[in-house]
């Protein structure tokens, strides 16, 4: 015990050395709380700490208002009848898919879709048949595949799949389908469709009907400004009785939520930011807008060029970098040169080792930083330029 | 949308009332972050923030040192083989009943076990058995109950359940059973023993190997001065395996676990408490020596009593107190005299409107406090004594 106490005390110092770096990482973008949020990170940070007054339901707390965001605010801005907060975008997934898949059921998936998302069917025990890309250097997912590939279901296992899901954006090139499209096709065979809006959600203006989505999930640690773990679950009048069905035992648990779900700093930090993030879609094609400054600025770098549908629709891109990559076959720091070099410039967020191609996003940067990171980019092609020769 | 702005602007300014209160409430009292975990909440709150170097495992991440407080310290800490954390203690024993019971299949548990237990087991499809309390006063569970209720289970069924858990100790009266016993009769069956400790681990001494234990649970924001959600869940080599099994499309996410859990501020806060934590379950004789003193001395009110096995062994307490009872029934506030009178000395916590019965917890209270809340008591059924006659 002694011991232990004595290896442990390393743990009470722990700090963030990527704080003070410009981060590319899209994962931690759209994470970082408003200035609301950060205020009254201390008053809230305390384990349960928003479960003073609760009468036994998170969804149900009135003071803090959990009630009125998780009711009425929430459902309101995701455009679905009810909603609530899960554990996750991945937690979201899987309630659904435990809700309407047994073992060996089938599911449809887009092929770019997270890999939380394979992962929950798995955990489910649902195969999934995914509908195909378009490959390099677009990797399109197209919306009328979802049609071809639910007939291939039902011609292989006599059923219709039990759900389709499209990621809107993916995770790696920053794609979006024509979710409305494919989210009609879905419903002209009754297969309930969900909307992994882990990318978009908090970032842009998503609307669960008007995108003939039946389950909009969402991520508050990757884009709404919140601490995480949390993340949006809605779904319209149809599913949300069986999605949110209540214990038998106890009448008031919903058995998917296990009764309660993110409580403490996540929901607090999601609802103070709500306001700002509110403010910031309504900035999304400014985003856009700085995403495609910076990808046509990179391309100006031989070999360099961005992957997936362009002109990009959204600040997470993937870069083909082959010029880095030969960089790095005659560099001493090997792969690690690009990271060094970007990080000797307040730089963070390439996948370490990476040269070859990588993501990056590009969110809220400033257009100053946007140009800092560009430049970076430059600076450290002709610094090694020789190296190619 | 304008709308929903201008609606949502309350959220920006959250306040926790409850800070300046001695808070009475055992959910709240071990998630109080220590001093180390205070200190940092501000650089680690952003949305994914232990992500920075993530290589695709929340456990093996090495900076901040997750993989060495996730895969040593906390194993050691628990008496397990090996160790994750999770979102909860209840998305533990979901992880633990998921992995072990199909649909019908019959589990054990304690009568006195948590409603998140039930619940978790009910998400699963199984059928729960339970172990009988004792009953008023005490509701007692009997260690030696386990067999009778596994022979019942093999005799009703043809099968033995596929789990038996005890809830160590129950969240209602504070209870302990003789674990190692119930833990011997189960592995006697070869039924897998799951010990709940969301109320010891991290309050008290808990040693899974030495309890028998299968699978350990614990809560850390409950227990373990962290920031919600998150929870601790380890098991023996037996189980790790089977529990922790990988996805077969993705070799290094691990299914139960979705993959990654509580990443963010609920894991730097849970190591960054860690070594008070360990501090504080050395002095865990104090606390209950404290709660003692505080019931012996609360019960010189008269009809006060405390329920559950006496002298207490948890600092979590229930107590009949049909005295404000009586009173309620004569007073213009009814059943919210006793919190409002609680209010105005600077003590909350008790569920609002209950004057019959409620629990509390006198833990991490200083002996001053611990003497403000029984002088609290002793002055609000002073002042309406008169009301009784």
């Amino acid at each position: 015990m002694e011991e232990l106490i004595l290896q442990s005390q390393k743990f009470k110092d722990l700090h963030r050395e990527t704080a003070k770096y410009i981060n590319l990482n899209p994962l931690q973008r759209g994470g970082i709380l408003s200035d609301a949020a950060r205020k009254i990170v201390n008053e809230w940070a305390d384990g349960y700490s928003v479960c003073d007054y609760c009468g036994g339901c998170l969804d149900l707390i009135k003071k803090p208002p959990v009630e009125e965001f998780v009711h009425d605010k929430l459902p309101k801005f995701l455009g679905t009848d009810t909603a609530r907060v899960t554990n996750g975008a991945r937690e979201g997934k899987f309630a659904v898919l435990h809700t309407l898949c047994e073992k060996g059921d089938t599911v449809l998936f887009d092929s770019n879709a997270h890999y939380s998302s394979f992962v929950a069917a798995e955990r489910v025990g649902a195969e999934v048949v995914t509908v195909p890309n378009s490959g390099h250097p677009k990797f399109r997912i197209d919306e009328d595949s979802y049609a071809d590939k639910i007939e291939e279901i039902k011609k292989d296992t006599g059923k219709y799949p039990k759900l389709a899901l499209l990621t809107y954006p993916d995770g790696n090139y920053g794609n979006f389908s024509d979710a409305k499209k494919a989210g009609k096709i879905c419903h002209e065979y009754d297969v309930p469709f969900l909307l992994n809006g882990a990318y978009s959600v908090g970032r842009m203006h998503i609307n669960g009907k008007k995108l003939n989505a039946d389950f909009v999930v969402g991520s508050g640690h990757k884009s709404m400004a919140a601490s995480g773990p949390i993340g949006v679950l809605g779904t319209t009048s149809e599913y949300e009785d069986i999605l949110f069905r209540k214990s038998a035992k106890y009448k008031i648990k919903e058995l998917e939520l296990l009764g309660c779900t993110s409580r403490g700093l996540p929901i607090i930090t999601l609802m103070a930011s709500f306001p700002h993030v509110l403010e910031r879609i309504k900035r999304w094609d400014t985003e856009v807008a700085n995403a495609r400054w910076f990808l046509n600025k990179i391309s100006e770098i031989p070999g360099i060029k961005p992957l997936g549908v362009q002109p990009t629709e959204h600040d997470l891109n993937f870069i083909e970098t082959p010029v880095f990559y030969e960089i790095s076959k005659r560099h001493k720091k090997r792969g690690y040169f690009l990271q060094k070099e970007l990080k000797s410039r307040g730089i963070m967020g390439i996948k370490p080792g990476l040269t070859k191609f990588f993501k990056l996003s590009t969110y809220l940067l400033t257009t100053d930083e946007i140009r800092l990171v560009a430049d970076a980019f430059f600076e450290i092609y002709e610094k090694y330029e020789g190296l190619l020769k």
